[in-house]
């Protein structure tokens, strides 16, 4: 598992390279970290660890004194520290998010200024003192809205269901008018329903998935809304592969660009759930249906067409399903309690 | 011109109606509120009065004592005032903004808090106060990006070429899940060009028409980049047309929807100099390329399909060019002093 032994470093293109990870303490976030300290990088974790939000010092197990930790907020940090955090900086990633889409609708504000406004200020402050850094903006394949046809690609229309939709995109917005109009070598990351090591397990604002988890690795039942729907899942291992991967690519590949990515054939929310369970050797699950308030935001089914990201970068997924959930599940089975 | 003569007040479905303009002090939102006090509507005119805004005194006159004023700012207002001010409209007509594309690049952040912060502060107020008011909101063809083909109808993409067309995509995003989410009978309308008595002439914050008009009747010499572009004006009496005809329309034909608002056959901007400067008798044009800063956010030619809102409302432009440019150039004339 990435990062579980650091002191044997991979070589790669990052040894020396000084890197930011917004969200640094997240899910994503953090694996991207493990990753990126195994190949010799430089790495600063930014995170706000807000309530709600992924953090988890759990996370950054095994990182102790490999990994430079700002604990600030985007939203506040005040100019000249973040001016000072990115001024050196090869590469940002930036994970920092608030991801959970019930959460948007109850606090759209907040989700704006996290998403968006905090976004800004990161393009912003890239502009005046660091404009040639690689830049990777975690984006979400929730600002296609409910899918016209499967699988998407990039062109596919853009309609937002949900308050967050709607700040993702305009974060993805300015990454791609920052490129284009001030030539930061950003690129987004359309990515659809993540799971791995390090998730939050805690509730559904990641994925669904994360409590699904919770549950099996403790012999709980859980339930499955609607349950037809299909979705790629891609593994941690896969996003983080696909993150360096762009960051490393010729910049004219991948510079002002937005790339779905997808994952393994799809399977539907019911197969999933016997597949978990199985997996687990424990739990159960039953279909219920779609709550009404979630229903009104939910975009059905969804197939990624990641073919633009795989010629661009020659990425493609590694982490099938069947190990990929036996991989989370030997993660969080003797850790369950630092996630719960 | 509508609201020279508020005492005779056209019948019309806004008599003893209760509406709320914000942005009401600048260009479109004043000739709103001449329209909707002829037409005995009670009024309420919101508006920041930012510098750089169209917001002008001298843009409400007549109509001292027939519209309240709230001077105040979206951003700001604090939640009771603002609660207060909506909790009774039978419709809010949001045309606040921050329109100038240079100063959204310059000023990126503020243009975010003006243009979306603001809109979302506004449609989280109506949910919890008001949520059957009709809510037209002000949108921009500047969503599209530089047009794949001509017309544009509101299924061209979406790529916003500025952080002013990423920030109102945004305010239009909220409004729409707002439609659809709870309910809120919510329109955007996608303006293109707009001109006509009461617009800013100070700058080209609004649009380069203005310093083009302010030109001519100083008889001085004014600017064309490129020339080549076509555009479609929409006269202000038009627009305010079709955001009173959206307002009026059933729910069912307009609620959540986009729709493209145009006006009569397009121009280049190289034939709008030479009929401008031939209706006012006066000043005259170069053409000069276009500056590199603001080249590398320009959308080229444009023309909006606007059969969609014909189809729903009825609408049409009935100002055409020669006539609106007249009637323009002559509310100007007397009082270009108050305008800058």
């Amino acid at each position: 598992m990435a990062g579980e032994n650091p002191a044997v470093a991979a070589p790669g293109d990052w040894h020396g390279r000084r890197v930011v990870v917004t969200g640094g303490a997240g899910f994503l976030g953090s694996n991207l970290l493990h990753a990126l300290v195994a190949q010799g990088a430089m790495a600063t974790a930014l995170d706000a660890a807000l309530p709600g939000s992924g953090a988890n010092p759990a996370n950054l197990a095994g990182l102790e004194g490999r990994v430079a930790r700002v604990d600030a907020d985007l939203r506040t940090i005040d100019d000249a520290a973040l001016a000072d955090l990115l001024r050196d900086a090869d590469a940002v990633f930036h994970l920092a998010a608030q991801t959970g889409h019930m959460a948007s609708m109850e606090a759209p504000l907040e989700d704006l200024a996290i998403n968006t406004t905090a976004t800004l200020r990161l393009l912003e402050t890239l502009r005046h003192v660091n404009p040639r850094a690689r830049f990777v903006h975690a984006s979400t394949r929730q600002i296609y809205g409910p899918p016209r046809s499967l699988p998407v690609d990039e062109s596919h229309p853009l309609a937002p269901p949900d308050c967050n939709g709607v700040a993702k995109l305009a974060a993805e917005g300015y990454a791609m008018v920052y490129a284009r109009v001030h030539g930061i070598p950003a690129t987004a990351l359309r990515l659809t329903n993540c799971y791995g090591p390090r998730m939050r397990v805690r509730d559904a604002r990641q994925t669904f998935l994360g409590i699904w988890i919770r549950a099996v690795l403790r012999d709980e039942a859980f339930e499955v809304w609607g349950g037809e729907q299909l979705r790629d899942f891609t593994h941690a291992d896969d996003v983080v592969a696909a993150m360096l991967g762009v960051a490393a690519a010729p910049t004219e590949h991948v510079a002002g660009r937005v790339f779905n990515v997808g994952g393994f054939p799809p399977v539907s929310l019911r197969d999933l759930a016997a597949r978990l369970v199985a997996a687990a050797g424990a739990g159960s699950y039953r279909i219920v249906e779609f709550p009404a308030a979630r229903k009104a935001i939910d975009i059905g089914s969804y197939v990624a067409d990641d073919g633009a990201l795989r010629a661009a970068t020659g990425w493609a997924p590694r982490v099938d399903l069947a190990s990929g959930l036996a991989a989370t599940l030997a993660y969080f089975r003797p850790r369950l309690g630092d996630y719960t």
